[in-house]
């Protein structure tokens, strides 16, 4: 495509005639597909025929069709994530890359309450040349990370807490204002559009 | 006093007129003063008598007269600051502890994008009882420090950066927010008010 | 543990079945298990023999297991609520206590609406180290308190109200900008943060 | 007036030569004048003339011309204010109620973090019908004081603090979603709007 | 009652036992009680024999048991509101009126956009002492009433609109920041601390 | 123009070399020229020479070189502002319509809460097409304004108050949550903006 | 109408009773009648006699009775709408304005992530007098269009997206800071308000 | 460095001796220095032999000294920027490439208002790998690249623009919100952080 990455559906929102809609269209041209924030609700309504087309994960909420074939360009993205209630999120990165021809690793559960656990796995972050960083709460885990490896990180702030985290506006700001340099930012929750930044990056360098 | 803490003053939108007149008072009375915020400007319109008997602190702000005796209660309150920016709130809760007999020390510039600062100086900073965590911009040390020792952590946002983080409230969210357990917060740039609480738990228990 | 407090689950937006794991997982290494936010609804999914090991306390919203012996560190904590409304998160305070082996009165319905309900319970409430104060709307009750008392207070914030209180904003700055100085606060809610501050404090001293 | 107050005029970011011009048209014709907002920078470019005829209060930053004659109605209004930096908010109403022919108390530095200085004033404030309480930081004086009295309290929020409070967004915040009801709030630092409220009950009355 | 108006309930968020055993509490002692934002649900939940001692009224969202005498003080409050959907919050105001003693009049659908018809209702509207204005969207109807009425104008913004407007925000800064003197304003929505305002000022001078 | 109106200058935020280059790099070609925002600090550095072929206002802080002709289209725009201190950006929008060819008249000083005053001249402000409204604080006018004629509002919101008006976030939100049908708004204090857009309008018909 | 455009009816939040009740009243006395924000649910409680009279349009979520005959002023108002989340927002104001006698075209998808479609619709855009563009998420092609056409362009902000954009009011200060001159806002979502701006300005110069 | 780039010293709110004193201890080490933030005033305190070792740049408010050799990586990042207003973040982040062995061109005044002049450059743009984009107002500019090159762009939000657009929130919110897949965001003002972001890619690959 002209903008670099594969174009996606954003499921959300959207009525079940359209989405029933887009599909077919996309599948008789035979054209890759990935459509994000497609709820299990969303999902039952869409054809037989056509759900046996589509690779869906629940976690991630995304079906993919007709996968470019793996480009195996290794170790250039990891995935990192500080709870098990940012791994929804995580997957939706996940997913948007492997539907790119990208396989990135997800290290979950390595939030910065418990360090020694991000520090046991930072030799293995460090082989990687994008990081991708998903963080709710107070996202002090894009600092950290970014203190501890040279490769830039794209910070995904999740709305994932309560109080005065519970939109995600939190952990943004902790992301924009981060004391360390290289800390690019994308939209709470958006893991789909990390996933795009780093493809576009590998795409120009490899 | 009634509430476990000397009074202090808080000099800030005071007039001259009323600053003179607090102070002569107080020293008339014998008693023990802390005045904070109170600017170079202030201090140099204070007549020259009552500043003989103050000792004025310009990185910190505040003057003292009539000290209490220090108890040396050992190792009982730490405080932690993130960069050079913020020193100042530091020591104005490092004074405010001075004031109420406490000497606490100030381990400066251990912010987490450089972690391994921080980690050099963690066996020191458990040695203490209460943490005083002072950090501006997006305050990722709230979380790291109180992963790390099990003492209670009492944090300081400072209004120390720009864009998101001018006004503290990044920093503020973050220490509400914190994904670890055992934080508790004070206002923007109060330290003061962090000294207080450490200075009431002190109390409490020795 | 390596921070002061034993670990809890935050159950909220936790899948049934990853609830029903860590659950199991737990039990079966006998370790103590503290489950906060969860739901009745979630609670009547978990497997008949998991719930028989587990004690549930539905206004509070938490689940015990394997409860550490309470020591009876006499008058340590006191947690005081304004209203009915705020007894939820209060309970949640209280049961985090117990789980670390502090037991707490809950004093209720103290509210600055009808001071005097407040004044005569306040000799009570001075009897105790630590104070945590639960209130939504205006939030008022801990500057009062922290007049009162020359205990350190926890001030938990409430999303209790509607219009500018809805979400807990107006109560959690009353209790930043507090004019009575050694007022502490954790998050909108956070009972359970709040208790882990204050075990965190009693660990240090006893 | 047609609405029941004489009007004033509102002097902040008006030019030295309008407001000379708004005078000398007030005074030509003899018609009572009251100013507000007047810095001390504006009251020195009136004309000595002008000045002469004025009777200016720099703690108030107002200026009344033609003072209308005090109508005796004793025990209206009585003001009540937190702390010093409140005072200056606090005249600008005593004098606004002044101008139009009431004559009110100030009560001041009775915040609620010294609730007993409050309490010992309490009697002399159940005496008047209308209760303005002025207050900045957290603004807990509105709700006590509302819980204390059964006259209507009229809050004027101020932007007195720093921090989360330093805009007055906090006391406005506590003043609307107070506890005790019959609390009514008027903008931030609307020392003259509360006197206002208070001028039209009272003339609705006597 | 200490703070001149009867007490009420406030039932949103209360769990159905509890609002049973408060109004049985009541009726057993035979007093007065008003319930306010009492839905249909929790009122189904009551039992029969305690809905039959109870003047419920659905828009309201209010009941009552063992009203007080009317006391017929003539044309004291006179209740204004904007547009239809202003009518559920007017009433709540009307039915705490008449549960303290005073009957007031309901004028409503004469918003702004409509000049003409709030301008043929004006001289109806003169008649009275306190006028409660309930308006929401951008809440115009505060100030042009203050400007053409006497009577101190008490402002209920509503959370009637959307975008902007949908939390009431709006119409609560236009009562806040209204250009015309004596507008004062209490929390979205409420009601009810406008009639208890109103109550408290009829009192003191009848 | 490509977009239908002559280019302005925005001087604001622009260095003195700056602006005297972009000047006298107009002049030479002798194109029209708008300048706004242009401080009289601004003004006074440009050099004599180039002073000489503009005419400044200072009210407005706008600046015009080779005005275009006026083109006499009758009782096309007229401005209407609700106080003295909206006048000045009235005047910019004034001041741009001129520039335009455009001759609008400026009504001023019939805010709301004297509402005759705007009663008084709405006659006059019907015989006009488009209407631009200009007022701060709450921005009653615009709604009011809306209900009084059929003619499209253009309302300028203007940063005229303080408290929780002071950034005219209020007045902006009155004009977006309208309850009349056919206001639009521009950026607070817009003045600019507004004629720009009424230009357009009056080219698309005349 | 005294204002230029026919009344309608606002359905979001009305009973089903009133809005029966409002329907029956307009088709009684045979005028025409606009009813917008009205869900399928609320469509189907109305009775099938007066569901027969009305034209229900499911997307728009707007019905219409006794329609206005099309007065064919050719090519006055087109819409611009950014993607098809926007359809159901820009179609209410395509209907408003049929129901006001003016048939606008609807071009849909033209957001500026695809620039080039935008371009290749262009000059069909140019030959209308007013537009309309209705966009979410960053409101991008607010200035995009402004910058392309002579025509005023009058954006609707949608509340299209998540994160910073859930609410609409990312895509509302892109409006109202547009670079562009000659944007006019109304609220976000107000796809009618937008058009009774439209339908005021044509029906002065047609 | 272990991050990926050199240490670069923030000077806004620095003291002029703490400068002086940094400054000196890099000179001394022969470190490569960077300072950002440095404004006229700061650097006229600095002493003339430090001066004369620094490279001065008054439009970025940097100075470099000891600089590194460019690494003469053709074409690796480009510079867009969208008002004269912006030049001044874009030297910042043109300023840090340099001094981390990078030459990036800027290419100014090419805002979405003008359309034109920007896919005037669009080919020139298309040669490089990564785009840094500096906006302020309502930054269509992200959007309308992002969409036009297959290259990540980084989004730098300025704080140029008045009314909702002053601090840069506005520019913020449309980069995060943005249509475009593949735009990352920094702070406010931060062309040092883009700039440091973008230095890392770069050294990643090359
Ligand atoms: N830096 C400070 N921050 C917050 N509160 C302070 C500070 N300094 C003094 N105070 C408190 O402010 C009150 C004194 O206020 P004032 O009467 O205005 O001097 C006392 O309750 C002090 O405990
Ligand atoms: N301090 C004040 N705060 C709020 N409104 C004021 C104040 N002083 C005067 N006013 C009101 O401002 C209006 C006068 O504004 P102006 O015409 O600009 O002088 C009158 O309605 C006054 O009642
Ligand atoms: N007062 C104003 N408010 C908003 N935009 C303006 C103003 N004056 C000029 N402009 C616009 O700002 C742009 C010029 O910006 P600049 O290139 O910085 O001079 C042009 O598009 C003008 O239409
Ligand atoms: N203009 C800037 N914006 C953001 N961060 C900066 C800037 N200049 C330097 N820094 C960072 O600020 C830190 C230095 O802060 P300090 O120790 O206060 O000099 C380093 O991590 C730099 O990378
Ligand atoms: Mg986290
Ligand atoms: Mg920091
Ligand atoms: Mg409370
Ligand atoms: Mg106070
Ligand atoms: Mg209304
Ligand atoms: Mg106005
Ligand atoms: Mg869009
Ligand atoms: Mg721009």
């Amino acid at each position: 495509t002209r903008t670099g990455v594969a174009e996606a559906v954003f499921c959300q929102g959207k009525s079940n005639s359209d989405l029933q809609a887009i599909v077919e269209h996309n599948l008789a041209e035979q054209k890759a597909l990935l459509m994000t924030r497609l709820s299990s609700e969303q999902w039952a309504t869409l054809s037989p025929e056509i759900r046996q087309q589509l690779d869906y994960d629940l976690t991630s909420k995304t079906a993919i069709a007709n996968l470019e074939p793996i480009v195996q360009s290794s170790k250039q993205v990891c995935i990192v994530c500080a709870g098990t209630s940012d791994v929804s999120v995580a997957t939706e990165a996940q997913r948007t890359l492997r539907f790119n021809g990208i396989e990135a690793p997800l290290i979950a559960d390595v939030g910065v309450a418990g360090l020694w656990r991000l520090l046991d796995n930072i030799e293995q972050i460090r082989q990687y040349k994008i990081i991708i960083a998903v963080a709710g709460m107070e996202g002090a885990l894009f600092s950290v990370l970014a203190g501890l490896v040279s490769a830039p990180v794209i910070a995904v702030p999740t709305a994932v807490g309560y109080g005065v985290s519970a939109d995600g506006q939190a952990a943004l700001s902790s992301a924009l204002a981060s004391c360390a340099p290289g800390v690019m930012t994308v939209n709470i929750n958006n893991g789909f559009g990390a996933a795009a930044a780093a493809v576009k990056i590998v795409r120009q360098y490899t």
